[in-house]
């Protein structure tokens, strides 16, 4: 009988066939996938059941719970390509990305086999400064789509830069995800060609409790403070005013930052913690035991220093008290490349930078402009790309797509 | 009661205080981690929880089921070093990648947070040509220990080309693999730089049944055939001959093969099955109906044509009744990197082609003659990258290490 049982079938039956205490105990396996502090247990999951849905007030892939992989692929619009072409391309994009991330097979793939796992795969579009160009809405741009100003830390390579339209894909199947950004890369391709490919990753699925915060490349637990109520998110993330085709759309912040792990490496565990402000163990703030405590920026040790260095990153990149509205939601991954030929250096490491907000200016660039003029942690990173992209707000049904309403459809 | 109880503490509770049907159902969510046909019952099992067995007569990470993620790294021996040189270094490896394996943290790794979590790592160690000029064991060098003969279809590019030394990480955590990678590199930089990285992945964990044979990026399924017992394990994968630093080790070939995504999907599926003789949908020959029923390539079709194309590449790469030994271990991963600047092709694909054998001459080469002479899928593929490697045995315990034998202190 268990073997006839098909996995869907016993996450139904289970409910109400399992006795209660051996249901509780199997679901401890599998605790909840939600990100944030306390435990909620939920039915068993399986990878392969796993869903993310599509439609939506928002698009999927920001406030989501970041999945083990990442492909994020910067387009250039090619040259003749019209409001009409755009048009086009984003109903195509949008009806495949649509398909894909429900676990069917788009038009013109003829791969099924490839396509029936979607594995939490989630498709997010972003629009760059020059698309508004293209679609003759220069007048419509928001006046935060422009680079990111120059910091005189930076050491950007224009390889990794701005970009007409960005598709972010994130999957818990590394399979699924190049089959999906193959498609999407095929499926776009009479309309834009590729600017850059950043590839990231985070634990695997079930390799962690679900919901636990990743880690980075140094080790730490990265990804703590982070709007998860969604009234935080409302507050940070989404856009609530100005015209209809903005609001419950957001602002995509990419900054590639390179991590020296070879130095890195040469400090003790306590100045690393230092520079953090956090406990490397757990990512408990240095004045407190558990991941989620307040930080207590004002406590001294015993010879009147403060616990929680002022120039740690922590402490820098948190918001001050009269400027509560400098908060961001960080959506990092971790890359690892082989060294480029000649280089020094044994790893090619770093984080793709995501981050989303309302606006850039008085949000990520106030941010960075406090990291830039100090935080410990410069001495290892070293920020190398950078682009923005406006985020439209969700698709609501089969017949909307990206952006319908600022391509004047809808108005 | 539940929350308390610990993953570990349930595996073991579980078998004595569940009832046995509840059980049965809980252990169909988790099929075992068994290569090839048939289906077992196996205990739950949760990524976080899975490890490989680091010692043993021969290495793991050969016969061991494909994980989800590979980092293949061939190193070049720095100009100086010297027999003793090799011998701290193996010793320095070996021991360090016990540990990872055992989710243990290394001598000189300040970072137990991401080493925990082994998720089936495996590290196995390989020996090009030139190492053993290096040991001054030219003359113990096993005549098949040079590159490969050069086929008329090969594009080679020496960047991928043969090496020294060659670490092959094998995990279902990419964080993990990333940590022990870097690890790996780190710990052996006074003796080696490194040569090449290729790196590649399958399905993830727990996103298909377990044991089902992955696919690659053409879609296919792909490691239908390869020798799954002890016996067909012997027969092809482990010497059995020769001096005892040989016994219980074996050859890996890794050939680059780029798969060109462009111009296979123009095919429609019923060619695409042709050029294969396997259907794509489940792997089965084109004259059955599962995918490990035996292929029948005598059957004729109602107009007296072979099912089974015989210039297709089942046919073609399957053994001549005159040539059983003509059989390898295929262990490949597809890698997915974005395509070269200036490329007109969409995609940049392939397999990173890893196979084991006792000797290559006889095996991968007297197939790959009869491949590169003719094979439909060749229209497809290009191979760009060559080397050879002596897998030496399996570490027996925490005194020995990769190649001690060889190297001279065991005799
Ligand atoms: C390689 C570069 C970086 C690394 C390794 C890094 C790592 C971390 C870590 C480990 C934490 C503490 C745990 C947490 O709350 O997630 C943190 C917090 C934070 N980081 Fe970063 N970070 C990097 C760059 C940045 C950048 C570029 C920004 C924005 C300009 C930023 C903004 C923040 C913010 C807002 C917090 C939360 C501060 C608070 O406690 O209120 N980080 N970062
Ligand atoms: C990109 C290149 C290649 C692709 C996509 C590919 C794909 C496949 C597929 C789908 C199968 C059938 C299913 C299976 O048994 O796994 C297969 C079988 C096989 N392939 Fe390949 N292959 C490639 C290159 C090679 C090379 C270079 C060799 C060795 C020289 C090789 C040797 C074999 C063998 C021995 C079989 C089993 C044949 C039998 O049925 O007895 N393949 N391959």
């Amino acid at each position: 009988m268990a073997k006839q049982l098909s996995r869907r079938a016993f996450l139904t039956a289970s409910t109400t066939t399992v006795a209660a205490g051996t249901l509780a105990a199997c679901a401890s396996e599998q605790p909840s996938r939600q990100p944030g502090p306390g435990t909620s247990i939920s039915p068993i999951r399986v990878l392969h059941e796993e869903k993310v849905e599509f439609f939506g007030t928002h698009q999927a892939g920001v406030v989501t719970p970041a999945q083990a992989n990442l492909n994020l692929i910067a387009f250039t619009v090619r040259a003749g390509v019209d409001k009409a072409g755009i048009r086009r391309l984003l109903r195509l994009w949008t009806a495949d990305a649509s398909r894909l991330c429900a676990g069917q097979t788009p038009l013109g793939d003829l791969e099924p086999e490839l396509t029936d796992t979607p594995a939490n795969l989630t498709i997010t579009c972003g629009f760059g400064p020059r698309l508004f160009d293209i679609i003759g809405a220069q007048d419509q741009r928001p006046d935060w789509l422009a680079p990111i100003k120059q910091y005189s830390r930076d050491k950007l390579d224009p390889k990794w830069g701005e970009a007409d339209l960005v598709v972010q894909l994130c999957c818990d199947d590394p399979l699924m995800l190049a089959h999906a950004t193959r498609h999407m890369v095929r499926a776009g391709a009479d309309y834009v060609a590729t600017k850059w490919v950043q590839r990231g990753f985070l634990h695997a699925y079930g390799a962690k409790d679900e919901g636990q915060t990743p880690r980075n490349l140094f080790g730490q637990v990265d990804g703590t403070v982070n709007p998860r109520t969604p009234e935080e998110q409302l507050d940070q993330v989404w856009i609530d005013e100005g015209p209809d085709w903005a609001r419950n759309g957001s602002c995509m912040v990419v900054r590639r930052i390179a991590m020296n792990l070879d130095t890195w490496e040469i400090l003790d565990r306590e100045s690393r913690e230092v520079s953090m402000g956090r406990k490397l163990s757990n990512g408990a703030p240095l004045t407190g035991d558990e991941e989620f405590d307040q930080a207590d920026f004002a406590k001294t040790d015993s010879f009147g220093l403060p616990v929680i260095d002022p120039m740690s990153h922590m402490a820098r990149s948190h918001p001050p008290a009269d400027h509560p509205e400098q908060r961001i939601l960080r959506r990092a991954y971790n890359y690892d490349l082989p060294p480029e030929p000649g280089s020094e250096q044994l790893s090619n490491s770093g984080l793709v930078f995501i981050c989303f907000q309302k606006n850039p200016k008085l949000q990520f660039e106030a941010i960075q402009q406090r990291l830039d003029e100090g935080d410990r942690l410069n001495q290892w990173i070293t920020h190398i790309g950078s682009a923005v992209f406006f985020i439209p707000p969700g698709v609501q049904s089969e017949s909307d797509y990206w952006g319908a309403e600022l391509l004047g459809e809808h108005q």
